[in-house]
């Protein structure tokens, strides 16, 4: 039954994988799918529509996959910055590392009395596999730092310019963020405002490198604030008697909005305020009601990179609950609604969070056993009697078995990133990209927890309450247990990875969006990069790790799972590679912090193999073995240990050396001075400066770039661009008003995919 | 058998505590114990011995209570530091603790069914217990910021120098350690030596802020730098023909061996190297070999305090293993033979020293489970048989059972301080303050695991192998053996806690190292600071919070533990408040360190008592009163939560707005530039200056302070001073020579008391 069930499994998925890829193949070649199988290059690399011959439309073509595969690494990394390269690398790591996990078990396979053989064998293997982590390790951070180095801002950013738009030859444009700090939890002083005491403060005690400061408001109040902007475009078209120019208003509603607020308004309020007072008198309560909506939070700008990370780092005051200093992430991956959140609530809601999640991996286990009752298929049979005519037909049995139960689990697990993705948003994480890392943590302990622990405890012997009757028995038992779970663990590989691979590719979900728009006639801008769909690292880093898991531990007693997982790798490989190049747009980015993650749950798989690998010997009696592999995994943990002093902090912090050489170039190269002027209209509350550039770049340049491979996809459908709008300042005014309560909406309770 | 058992124990320990106190009233007015007894003012104050009248001399008095008693705490904290002033209160506050913990007892005790009542007076205690633990940590952390502001360098510095010597009226010397970096990890250059690398670091990246720096050398090369010292000596006064004034050398030496060394050195092979080759071959090879015995590590000094914050703050190079930067400690707190540990190897040994602190923790099971034995005497007399005969005895029955337990244990238990001291030192800490702050966690941890949970656990129900079967029953299993071990606990605060702390005052070791002195007619020099005593924070606090855990542990069912423990407050404060005016002396200080500890112990003992209640109610069946319960235990643990965040930082970090003021208050009074010429001569690695400082100090200051509690002990037995040694500049060259080895010797291989 096993053979026949693990057959009826790999057989679906095999064939639902080759008709997915085939359709895929099918389908991207569609004009009217063009939004979404290539959002990325429509909004970056302004992707003309195109139309190929029909016979060519409807006959698969494994073109992609050459194209995929041959992407070089800085390609990728250009596009979807480290974190994608830190992804693809991550399948590679795991395909390596289990060939030499599958090489040794050949051996094992082959001779289980050459216990000599396979112990230094293992020890190579172990020396082998230790050597590559850190090599990965080393790799990835040296990958960082020379980001850093390069300090391209954002690669959607250095993507987005036109290269002759850059002043400074081959010199890209400094990264906003490393100039800016957070500034949190900002006192209230009686008789003044927020941004007076920032000021301030500031200007007290680093008077040499601040250099300015934008407010953060609190979200409700954007209506409130664009009223405001309006009452001061009427009040000064009043007061200059209609001699301003129009056209130049765009760039004073984006200052006034995006940065800089505080200092604009205040030089109108304090010079003009006699002259306004007399004209208008609405306009006098606007500098009170401001300060009411402003946040005890600021972003406080810097001359050096040096001093704003300085800043960061040191504790500003003897009350460390005020003045609370972080370095502010990149103007696009700022989660703005997070940066009003009291200080004092945030450890309150991180305990909170930290409960509700464990709570929620807790009663997770419900339908979980109930899944797993469907894999032990006599103990269902006793307990549902009215089921025994049924589940003895032979198909019935082998699709109940073999595939059904990782279904439903998938079915279930596919409730967790979404809230997971709550959990870290609701913990109060200042950027996006952070709350995707700590949804993508919780996501691994409960993925780790629930699809390998609770099945292998559930499902096997020690399904009794007493779990664990002694810490020394843990290996044996967890020995026995493992092989016990082999035949769903496969499974498992089979349905959470091959078929929902293709499935990734398929875009299912977009797919049906796109016949939704097309069903109610509507259009949406596909080019806006809102639209476009930002990687979920959050769910496929913990499926790959998981992977990783199961390969290291099953693999023991269990070698079937090699060869599936393997090729889950290569295909995953493909894949991802194909989405990162078409479909995902990198938003935002951690700058390859998730590796840190990744080591960890690999050290952490690999000592449980080797505890597992711990009770098989002791199974076997074969104390010599076991009185082996102690060593082995005390000197992973010291390995692990060094890692993590070596490297992990390279990951956490920039470090002075760089920043100073950084620092200096830019002011050698005279970029310095420029940069500082435009730094504080970088970081835009309300979006509204996207729009502004969407709208001015269509104006102005019709130019759009494209890649060989897309030809089949660019033939001449002629798609409508902008050029033809022609929008004076005024209507660019009313346009973004109207625009406004949509964007807010979307920007702040934009839901995870 | 309980009460008579207690009766003998409390009237042995009271009779020894009358007896030792009026001993230490006499013993202490005797001149030849005044190196013992005073040794502190003998260093700090110049006390000059005195002889009181024959027959005032054998009575005792009480003299000394109202001393300690009355003196204030700012007289404490000049005297002792803030590590004083934190034990101290330490005793006050576990004094308060505890009394309003026998308060609830007493209502507990008369009404049993008044659960109400109860629960309404417990949450009131239970706030007013929180808001004093809050209060403590407030204070302590605003004594901490104070005492940095003020930066009176080190209490023993503030009071060695005469008040008339300060230039600054009443501005005390910045802290040199405030100024200071300590550098471990300097990457080897090929071609330049450790000294160059640094200077060329820093000037690079920390041109502005950069002051010098001072090298490390091998501890073991100290003679190899004397005969350089010598060789440049003889070389210098050979170049110059005699014309130098031999008073000058001193300070030249001084500076040769305690700060700017390199550079001194470096200006004279530099300039003179020509001529000095000429003339001296010798000398040529000086700078290479000098360069070989360099530790890759230094102690780098900053233009003003934050700069040198800044930098030990910040990750240096992208790797985070070289360019390690500290926060230096203060001068005389500096553990030099540490500096030299390479920093690779520090990881490794901090694992090493954890993994044999576990190990040590838990071999001493075995003597422990002895002297559980000794306590269940039912069980001895069936082990061995033949002993029958002499337990049937009364008295014997009595010893056996109520004092001899404890007294084993406390033999025991005195090997434990130096041990962990011994790994502390191991682990690689670089001050002294730091390594005895770790051993104090290390011998806290073991104290409660050993004395607390061993005892707990073996003497009672709980002592088969499956000690805890689920966590559900830990609170009732706790309820139930806690109990039985009253009598012990008991006990064991009167041996302890009282019996001790008579020990304490009457110093026998002192006491005895002073009559081998004495037989062997050698005089110690006790006004040195090395022959001073420092206070053994590492043993007294963790005693004194493992009091505080039986009292919150065991009051809840045997409240007869708590005016034991009252009792014990009261004399320790009496007793320590003497100690620190008298005979410990202050070389160095954690500035408060040791309150996160008491702190979180504190919280630790809270909890754990709530579990006890827990499961006493669930004894009693109380599910509304245990139903209260955990939601306490989730507020004390929120309410730890909330002080980690705002005060420890405060304990670990300077703050940015305290250290900015405080440069441009010594900027603004011009004390700055003259501390900053002093700076490189204040951090001595084979203190010698202190021998020279001594000696000066000696020669042209004959000046003692005195305070009026010790007219009794200060009445002209003319002690002889160092007033008419006249030593020249040669005289104390030789003079250092021959300290050197035995200074060496002694400040590295300095065991704990």
């Amino acid at each position: 039954m096993f053979i026949s069930a693990l057959l009826t499994s790999a057989g679906i998925n095999i064939a639902v994988c080759v008709v997915l890829l085939s359709l895929y193949s099918i389908l991207r070649k569609q004009p009217g799918n063009i939004g979404v199988y290539f959002g990325r290059k429509l909004i970056q690399e302004h992707l003309k529509r195109t139309d190929p011959f029909w016979f060519e439309r409807f006959v698969p073509s494994p073109r992609w996959i050459a194209t995929a595969w041959s992407t070089s690494e800085d390609e990728i990394l250009a596009i979807g910055g480290l974190d994608a390269v830190a992804f693809l690398r991550l399948l590679v790591f795991s395909y390596y590392l289990h060939v030499s996990c599958a090489s040794i078990e050949l051996l094992w396979a082959t001779d289980d009395t050459q216990a000599n053989t396979i112990r230094v064998t293992g020890c190579v293997y172990h020396y082998k596999r230790s050597r590559r982590i850190k090599m990965e390790y080393k790799s990835l951070a040296r990958m960082r730092l020379a980001q850093i180095a390069k300090d391209p801002a954002n690669p959607s950013h250095f993507a987005k310019a036109p290269p002759n738009s850059s002043h400074f030859g081959e010199a890209a444009s400094p990264n906003p963020s490393h100039f800016t700090v957070l500034v949190r939890s900002i006192p209230w002083l009686p008789g003044k405002t927020y941004s007076d005491t920032v000021t301030d403060f500031f200007t007290n005690y680093y008077a040499s490198s601040y250099l300015s400061h934008q407010m953060v408001y609190r979200s409700g109040t954007v209506q409130k604030l664009m009223s405001d902007a309006e009452k001061v475009y009427k009040g000064i078209s009043h007061f200059a008697s209609a001699s301003i120019d129009l056209s130049c208003q765009p760039s004073f509603v984006r200052c006034g909005l995006c940065g800089g607020t505080a200092h604009s308004f205040k030089m109108l309020s304090r010079n003009e305020s006699i002259i306004i007072e007399e004209n208008k008198p609405g306009l006098a309560h606007l500098d009170s009601t401001r300060s009411r909506e402003e946040c005890a939070a600021a972003l406080v700008f810097f001359k050096t990179r040096y001093a704003a990370f300085v800043v960061s780092k040191v504790l500003q005051s003897s009350n460390p609950m005020i003045w609370v200093t972080d370095l502010a992430p990149e103007p696009q991956d700022v989660y703005w609604s997070n940066l009003c959140i009291p200080y004092r609530q945030l450890w309150i809601r991180k305990i909170l969070t930290l409960l509700a999640t464990t709570v929620f991996m807790f009663l997770f286990l419900v339908p979980v056993t109930l899944v797993q009752g469907l894999s032990q298929l006599d103990k269902l049979q006793q307990t549902f009697g009215f089921l025994k005519g049924l589940l003895e037909t032979r198909y019935v049995r082998q699709l109940v078995t073999g595939y059904l139960p990782s279904v439903i689990l998938m079915l279930f697990l596919y409730s967790v990133p979404p809230l997971m993705m709550l959990f870290s948003a609701m913990e109060g994480s200042i950027s996006r990209s952070a709350r995707k890392k700590s949804a993508c943590i919780k996501v691994l302990y409960f993925t780790i927890w629930n699809v390998f622990f609770v099945n292998v405890f559930s499902g096997s012997v020690i399904s009794q309450i007493h779990v664990i009757t002694s810490v020394k028995d843990i290996p044996t038992q967890l020995a026995k247990a493992v092989p016990q779970q082999a035949t769903f663990f496969i499974t498992y590989v089979l349905t959470s990875g091959w078929a929902s691979i293709c499935t990734e590719i398929v875009q299912p979900f977009g797919l049906l969006c796109n016949i939704f728009y097309k069903f109610k006639q509507q259009t949406r801008n596909i080019h806006h990069p809102d639209c476009a769909l930002s990687f979920p690292y959050h769910t496929e880093v913990p499926r790959v790790l998981l992977f990783g898991l199961l390969g290291f531990t099953s693999a023991i007693l269990e070698p079937l799972i090699l060869p599936f997982l393997l090729v889950y790798f290569f295909i995953a490989y493909i894949v991802y590679r194909n989405q990162f190049l078409n479909v995902y747009f990198a938003k935002y980015e951690t700058g390859g912090q998730y590796w840190p993650i990744v080591h960890n749950a690999t050290i952490f798989s690999l000592v449980l193999a080797q505890i597992i690998a711990l009770g098989v010997f002791g199974l076997k009696k074969s104390t010599v073995a076991s009185g082996f592999t102690i060593p082995l995994v005390i000197l992973t943990l010291l390995f692990n240990e060094y890692c993590r002093k070596r490297f992990s902090p390279i990951f956490k912090n920039f470090t002075a050396q760089d920043l100073i050489e950084m620092d200096r170039r830019d002011e050698q190269s005279g970029v310095m001075e420029e940069f500082h002027e435009q730094l504080n209209t970088k970081y835009c509350q309300f979006s509204l400066s996207d729009e502004i550039a969407k709208v001015e770049e269509s104006t102005h340049s019709t130019k759009s770039h494209s890649l060989d491979e897309d030809k089949e996809v660019r033939q001449g459908l002629g798609y409508p661009t902008l050029g033809s709008l022609n929008l004076n300042g005024m209507q660019q005014v009313v346009t973004w008003l109207s625009m406004l309560s949509f964007h807010e909406r979307r920007s702040q309770h934009q839901t995870p995919k």
